[in-house]
């Protein structure tokens, strides 16, 4: 909770002066001593022999030299200006090192030291005095507890981490809150030969948070694609805002990837015992995610995989494969994942199809996916992908080779790299997986200097293109604004501001959405029996009689809802029943009352309704409601207020949706009564933060063009 | 249809006889050339420089000597024994090459050739002959049109196959319908340090198919665990026996893994275009691999990943996980990846908690996830690991190392190892992820020299411990026998044997499964308005009316089905009705009547079915009934007969269970008599083969005790 009042209670942190981190001039490390194999060393050594770009000045009381470099007793000391330090003091030393810091006029600082808020309540307070004196001086700062971070700009070349190597130069930039996490990632990228522009451990981000970086990030030109490793999140909605700026700006989109640790319950336990960070549930995350237009990652091959083709140009424009193949075996498997991630197969044009029967010899399947023949060589490659570049049916080609004796490895790689010059204005995205290690290593070598993504398996190729195509078409949405309906918020302010906090009455609930025009049954609190007869007769057969008192939460349990009664004399039996079955479980001058309406006919149930997430606020959930809710989590969530175009994105994203269209010939649901309804509520529950949680449910919805009706709602209020 | 009929018409081909395949003591190469680079060239070099340890001989007509080694003419001329011959001549002269062998007294073949049935109908035709060719001559034969087979074993060391290198001997063995991805695989493998007992190349499998290799292997010292790709399946029911006896037999449990390629209905149609193959749809493979124990994969790397855990010795004993980490993210990240995929955190005991208290610093976590802190030495990681072996609530171990500055990488390796050597009599097991790649390269060796399973991501991981307990699961379940329930076999026979094909009347179907002791709901057929009165008033109210006529399959689409009749008066007006509207879609003399029954009760709406699949025979399946189906597809296959024991596993296995065990206070549905009712499909479908498709959607199912009832049934019969 602390991390979510710290930065929300101030302003929030702008990403001004994060070229003093990545771009210093000078740096001066504090804390440095002359032990080979530990972090205060290393950092400073690290610095030097990756050769940054700068002076870098140790910061060692009491010693003269470290590995030939003078050292200051204090950064003050140091004659020339500073502008970034790099603490790596024991933690309770920081406070005074970064003090004279600001005495030094130093523009930004790296605390990697640990022992603040991940140790408890002590090191929280520290953290905080250490923020409050950064802040003060006008510092921006990383950390503290983290591994600190690296630029690969030729004209930098910044490795303040302890990091041993510096990793390669590339487009892409890493962001994680498990220093841990950051040395396993490298090591694992050098492998690849995958290159990164920013490389960044955020640490208990006391300041500098995953959104200041994104939105530095965003306007660095070394950077194509942005990956994030978080555990928690400060300000969900700043994150939600940075993000569909920067992936969603069509002139320049940047596609942000990102794994949230801690997706079940299990991982959430274990990200709170090690970060005492919060962990919003999978499907609320889910949710936000894809609303922000996130490339929601679960491991890190996924996400590196994805990354690889992203940081490629242009975004690819679509989820149309074609596959070529030397191999019918990995072409069935590539085909398996494409269209179980949801790809598409492209259908070839007949010139396409008469192009592939000229090149290729009569055994060659010229279907997707094209099978060259175990034998094929770099004319055969080249002559189907120049076919398949050429037709406007594709949008993604994969382009596999198993190592048969016939292969020509190398001569092939060449040709794929030279086609991809060929067609170097086509948006089309082009990427390989020459199957196996050893053997096909020269080629991946050939493919990788050529900027040509690479996956040993197919499978994985099929992952990426399923992650791209997801971005293009989220790219591609249509914006929308969001809609104010006219409704009649002084009625619903009437109730809600003065009811206390916890559960309305359904009497008083249903009168919240009715003045938000919500389609509400008609019904009327009677006392008697006769009252709730004339009410009957009023609203029409059949009827149903509910209870309502603040002391029932449950109506059902305690036979508070009887249905479809008929007639006069089935509602005076049935008043009569549920009074006395009441007055076992309430005192009499607890029932408010009974509420009489026309029974709502059969139809489809669902779901609506609303929560406040600890990270982001109002969320909104749509899904298949009854017995159903439980069983299938069939949901989906969005953040309030919703664009006009969500709601109907919200319903079209679950299973529910194939009911609602009608199958077996069933009339089709309601549905735009639903998109309406789902608007409202997005309204409703914007206008009143007080709402912590709502439950229209059932919803039922009839058949296309006669609506839907609220048949039960449940609504709690908590001060925020 | 061709690979089917052909296995299944011939009696089942034994294993007997591959010794002479993978154990030969002389092999003939017929058909070697000269040209460096060729197959006809490469198999015989390959065979001759991993060193076979036996004799090999060129047949090369009119060559004197191939790379320096004797060659002859003929085969019949050699004028040694030969017990195995590879064929590499074009397909068209295998026929003559093959009939020499039979001379020659040769005991098997492997013929690499293409041009056979995978080139259409005369292909198919010379295949047939080659076999028959074999069959005669008492010769085994793998292929045609395969890579060949590979044996590491020492004594022999038999590389027949165009591979460019002997992979290293393992415990693995592989068996892949594609010959391609054989070359990748061992690519692949090569750079995973992962070894191979045996390795072969199916190809056609025109006489060897994957049942008498699983046989084969079975008994094979050499391997573990046993792979496979497969595109076709010969014959579905050898297979199901072969697995469960191989994979369940108990006191030498060989786990089996396999891809089914040609999942999704794209990559079926890619494999049919590739092999002419038959595909089995993905639910029904799953199904009945479930049923007999074959692990089921979708990736190359899914497989390799669990075979590297259960080429171990013993079969992981379950399903509950020790994490010990020197790293948070990564600790969260396993345990997301692990829970997603069903594992279980072990919860620790105190005597554990003690321990690891005792241990390890005051920072780290103690619970599972064991945090031991990134600057963790080997004795730290020794510690937790014996504390956490020690635990008897403990089935697997994973251990994730991350490279910090003070993490002494191949120390801890080797701590590791010796845990694993102390704690060799435990059945749990252990597995490594050193996070990264370069800097973790040391200690990975040392892992896998000392056969400690390793993953670059413990995601990964986390997967391979699932399968091995998915396994263990199989494994440990009990095994009961198939039920014979006394039916009315001779009254159901007396409509099925006579009837034609196509579909039953709905009153003839209601009688088989009244024979077969379902729950059906006496019915009347009645051709009147006073019959159907009548049968009401006998029936009791409310009743539903069903038109029985041969020409209407769906009976909602012309209004052949009035339900909720409350009187008499209602019925004669809806029989007057039905009558009326059913004579605009069919002639008075195609209706044999209109059937009246009392209406049931409403309850859970399952699904009950059985299709004959073309693979795998007669297959019962088990679901979530109604309007659901289509679109949650929550159903769940079996082979016909089941066991007594699968009835209820079926149920459990799907999500409707939950609905069925009752959500939110409902009363839970009576799931004994669904059980039964699976029983008797089983037996039905079993007794009569002539049964295509059988429907009974929706089974009304009941509270507890209250039974179910079929409420619409289906049955069309198809001479197999």
């Amino acid at each position: 909770m602390t991390t979510q009042s710290t930065s929300t209670s101030q302003a929030p942190a702008s990403p001004d002066g994060l070229d003093s981190i990545f771009r210093p001039k000078s740096i001066a490390v504090l804390g440095v001593t002359n032990t080979l194999g530990t972090v205060p060393h290393d950092i400073f050594v690290n610095i030097l022999t990756t050769r940054f770009n700068g002076v870098v000045y140790p910061v060692a009381p009491r010693k003269r030299h470290i590995v030939g470099v003078r050292a200051y007793n204090y950064v003050t000391e140091i004659p020339d200006p500073v502008e970034l330090a790099v603490l790596v003091f024991p933690g309770a030393v920081c406070e005074k090192a970064l003090q004279q810091c600001v005495e030094k006029g130093v523009r930004a600082a790296v605390i990697i030291s640990a022992g603040f808020r991940e140790i408890g309540p002590a090191g929280l307070e520290r953290e905080n005095r250490v923020k409050a004196i950064a802040r003060e001086g006008g510092m921006r700062l990383i950390g503290p507890n983290c591994l600190g971070v690296i630029n690969t700009e030729p004209e930098v070349r910044l490795n303040a981490s302890f990091a041993r190597a510096m990793p390669d130069a590339g487009r892409i930039a890493f962001l994680s809150q498990s220093g841990a996490l950051c040395t396993a990632v490298l090591d694992y990228a050098a492998s690849k030969h995958i290159g990164f522009s920013k490389f960044v451990s955020l640490g208990n981000k006391a300041d500098v948070s995953e959104v200041d970086l994104l939105r530095y990030l965003a306007e660095d030109p070394e950077t194509s694609v942005i990956l994030m490793y978080l555990e928690s999140i400060n300000n969900g909605r700043e994150l939600m805002k940075a993000a569909r700026e920067i992936a969603g700006n069509r002139s320049n989109p940047k596609p942000i990837l990102a794994i949230k640790g801690g997706r079940t319950a299990a991982g959430a336990a274990a990200a709170q015992s090690h970060t005492g960070a919060l962990a919003a549930s999978a499907e609320v995350c889910d949710g936000v995610f894809e609303q922000s237009g996130i490339i929601r990652c679960q491991s890190l091959e996924e996400m590196f995989n994805a990354a690889q083709l992203l940081s490629q140009r242009p975004v690819p424009r679509g989820s149309r494969i074609a596959i070529v193949t030397n191999a019918g075996g990995p072409g069935v498997m590539a085909t398996d994942a494409a269209i179980s991630n949801g790809l598409d197969l492209a259908q070839f044009s007949d010139e396409t199809t008469a192009l592939l029967k000229a090149a290729l010899p009569a055994a060659a399947n010229l279907k997707n996916p094209v099978d060259v023949i175990g034998d094929a060589r770099e004319d055969r490659y080249g002559a189907a992908l120049d076919a398949v570049f050429k037709d406007d049916a594709v949008d993604q080609i994969l382009v596999i080779l198993t190592p048969q004796s016939m292969t020509n490895i190398t001569t092939i790689a060449q040709t794929v790299c030279d086609i991809k010059d060929r067609y170097a204005d086509s948006d089309k995205s082009l990427l390989c997986s020459f199957m196996g290690a050893k053997d096909v290593a020269p080629g991946i070598e050939i493919l990788q200097r050529n900027g040509v993504p690479h996956y040993i398996l197919p499978e994985w190729a099929a992952d990426a293109m399923w992650r791209a195509a997801w971005y293009r078409q989220w790219l591609n949405r249509e914006v929308t604004q969001i809609e104010t309906l006219p409704v009649h918020r002084e009625r619903a302010a009437a109730i809600l501001d003065k009811a206390p906090d916890g559960y309305l009455l359904e009497s008083q609930a249903l009168e919240v959405l009715e003045a938000y025009g919500f389609p509400v049954v008609p019904s009327v609190l009677t006392q008697t029996a006769d009252e709730a007869v004339a009410a009957a007769d009023r609203a029409g057969y059949p009827v149903v009689l509910r209870v309502v008192s603040p002391k029932i939460i449950h109506k059902i349990d305690v036979k508070g809802v009887i249905l479809n009664l008929k007639n006069a004399d089935e509602v005076r039996k049935a008043y009569g029943a549920m009074r006395d079955n009441l007055l076992q479980h309430v005192k009499a001058e607890d029932v408010t009352g009974i509420l009489v309406r026309h029974m709502i006919p059969a139809g489809k149930e669902i779901i609506l309704g609303v929560n406040r997430d600890p990270t982001f606020g109002h969320m909104l959930m749509f899904g298949l409601g009854g017995i159903f809710v439980e069983t299938f989590k069939d949901v989906t969530f969005r953040i309030v207020p919703i664009r006009a175009s969500a709601a109907g994105k919200m319903i079209r994203e679950t299973r529910a949706y194939a009911l609602l269209k009608g199958v077996r010939g069933e009339p089709p649901s309601d549905i735009p009564s639903i998109e309406d309804a789902l608007k409202r509520l997005s309204q409703l529950a914007h206008d009143f933060p007080r709402i912590a949680e709502l439950d229209i449910n059932p919803l039922i919805v009839h058949p296309q063009g006669e609506g839907c009706h609220v048949a039960d709602i449940r609504i709690r209020l908590e001060q925020p």
